[in-house]
């Protein structure tokens, strides 16, 4: 081991992993000339012993066994990058033996990061994540660091490159949803299995690592109000341009009194908005604090390389911190009694878009109207398309005025009974950001 | 003073110092809740100290000799928010005092960074200067920690608020340059005194300070080729329109072999980019890495409390590095040896847009284009508008491809010299991005 380096173990060894292998034998000057920055990569764990690897390793540092990582007395930072099911255990194992951690597991810090967080304070050991939200954009420490001074009053995010890459092919006209998602799954935008993306709880989990430094707020991911973009039509897509709007999977964070909204779903945006303007699979956050008014970080929220290089920029933090004999910058992630609760959902006002099939009848329009008057709903505009082809149906489209989200759910189980109203009716947030 | 509060001194009382004292008293919980952060303000040089202030500051507390606050025992932490004159000798006497320095004050980093920064080195404590690019945005930590395994290939920036404000005007039709600089003017925007901002020179201060970490690069703000805006006509706007580009003043560093091209200039950009979008008195900055590709952050460049906000960020960052007893971060803005110097501006190649009155003659395109290509100076489109109402000149439009700014200049000069060329020659480079 180099005198003077830092001892490192990675759990790990796939795709960014083998890009933070790179990036520590390649760094560029910025990096080479911080002083006290050296790395020693100590060991490896990975799946498969015998699998190539497109980065060059020396075999003796390679195991299959964690534990042996943590338990390698010349590692002092683990940096664990499986995302995969014991990653709990491979962290906490880390910590309680005093060593830094740096992760970028978004899954394990959105729902156990108040007891990672702690244990880490406790033990004296640094716990990093800067590439668990976002890849490669600092979003992480600008809200820790650069937006300190403010209190931050809400926080707009694209956060999942997959669906902002299917909605804005749907959005230039490109195909449906389930043509452009196959088309993803192949180039590698999408996983096979693509539910955790476009459910939106891969959004949900990032925004809760978010709100935790944002609002002091202990909402775990899965306390997060959720709907994915599973059920965006075309037809949608062309209302919302007919209306000035684009269509995003945005994840919102809100204060609201003493508590903080949470949700994640398709979202209509005003189409010049900056956020409107986040194409293909780049992510982009809009904080709204009070000293800076609105700031918006853009930039790639996944991929090797991103990903990577934000897991180095926190392995240079650790690093730098203890060798100015600093204790772990942990602290401010503990919320403790602080903590501020999830707004209940049923609570949050907004404008809405309903888009439904009625059979062209008189007095089905008065019919829906009287429903939603009956629940404070007042109606901004309507659009009636003509008679369609066949059946009799035409398509019907109500924009809301801001409504209560509880009223406007009452009101859509009273319009489904109606019985000139054909199937679901559709519905979407809209956000004037 | 407070027990384990940092005695903090302040130079300068006006618009930002007074956002600072504010954000001092009214410290979000964020803030609030950090271990160790805890400020006393012991001491406020201010120029008249018979001035009403609209932050309420003990009068024993106020000098009109900024040497009592670099001399006053209790003050660990000197802020020097004046912009003004010996603001050099204030920061020096602060630094060899050994006591920590945060500053807003650009043109002082821009042109001695160097020295001060040694300076501060040597006499181990901090200088940190977040506030003097972009206001509120937090590019310089992002660049110096967020973005540190990245070797930086270019950066653009939209740094001055003043002429984002005009241009952005100008482009929405909405008058001349010398009205809107009114309106400027009117509201605050502009100074009475706008030189540093329309010629481009504040923004060459800023790119400086950026390029320096982004780059290691050595130039200060004189170093930089600067055109202002003073020139742009609406016309210019018009035709960029209908070319698919938007103008705005840019500032623009890229890694040049082992060089570094520095410039602010205004520039057309395509409509569709992301800076095109960038309005108002709006900051960005688009930064490529070599890892994470591209990224822009946006937001408020300047007023009283994202500048308040970047200042006090900076604050937390000297006070929390102190408590941990470490040393001063800013080894690595001291660039000695490894400074890379400023490209020869002749030497860059970009594509321009030429604009000339020219007399409606036969020969006359002829002439200019055979002189272009004597120079490898090839024409990616002409735009030749009708006949004007009088004096039988016609505007000329040449669009070129990618050429050399001397081969350029010298085209320019012998067109100039052509008798059927009226006036002079309108040139504005143009950025892909």
């Amino acid at each position: 081991m180099d005198s003077g380096a830092i001892g490192v173990g990675i759990i790990g060894l796939g795709t960014v992993g083998s890009g933070v292998v790179r990036l520590l034998e390649d760094a560029p000057t910025s990096m080479r000339r911080r002083e006290h920055v050296e790395f020693s990569i100590e060991r490896i764990a990975v799946r498969d012993l015998s699998k190539e690897r497109d980065v060059e390793i020396d075999p003796a540092k390679l195991t299959d066994d964690p534990t042996a990582v943590l338990d390698d007395p010349n590692v002092q930072l683990v940096v664990e990058l499986t995302g995969a099911e014991p990653a709990y255990e491979w962290v906490r194992g880390a910590l309680e033996r005093g060593k830094d951690v740096v992760t970028a597991n978004k899954a394990l810090l959105a729902e156990r990061g108040e007891e990672l967080y702690a244990l880490a304070r406790e033990k004296g050991a640094e716990l990093l994540f800067e590439a668990s939200v976002a890849g490669g954009i600092p979003i992480i420490r600008s809200l820790r660091n650069g937006l300190v001074a403010n209190r931050v009053e809400s926080l707009y995010g694209i956060l999942n490159g997959t669906t902002n890459y299917i909605l804005t092919r749907m959005t230039r006209g490109e195909g449906g949803y389930d043509e452009i998602l196959s088309d993803a799954q192949a180039i590698g935008y999408a996983e096979p299995d693509p539910t955790m993306d476009v459910s939106g709880r891969d959004a949900a989990q990032k925004l809760a690592i978010l709100s935790r430094i944002a609002f002091c707020c202990a909402g775990t991911g899965s306390d997060v109000f959720c709907e994915g973009i599973e059920e965006i039509e075309s037809s949608d897509i062309d209302y919302a341009r007919q209306l000035g709007y684009v269509i995003k999977l945005l994840a919102i964070a809100k204060r609201s009194g003493e508590s903080v909204e949470m949700r994640v779903h398709p979202a209509m945006v005003p189409a010049d908005s900056l956020l409107a303007n986040i194409n293909d699979e780049f992510n982009a956050i809009e904080v709204v604090g009070s000293a800076v008014g609105n700031q918006v970080f853009y930039g790639k929220g996944a991929g090797q390389m991103p990903t990577a290089s934000a897991v180095v920029s926190d392995m240079v933090a650790v690093v730098e911190r203890k060798a100015d004999g600093a204790g772990p910058a942990v602290g401010d992630m503990v919320l403790g009694q602080e903590a501020l609760p999830v707004a209940p959902v049923e609570q949050i006002q907004m404008r809405y878009f309903l888009r439904m099939q009625v059979c062209d009848l008189p007095g089905v329009l008065e019919h829906i109207a009287r429903i939603l008057a009956g629940e404070e709903i007042s109606i901004a505009s309507v659009l009636q398309k003509e008679r369609d082809v066949d059946g009799g149906l035409v398509p019907l489209v109500i924009v809301t005025h801001e409504a209560r989200e509880e009223s406007v759910q009452r009101a859509l189980d009273a319009i489904a009974s109606v019985e000139a109203v054909q199937g679901a009716v559709r519905l979407i947030r809209m956000e004037e950001l």
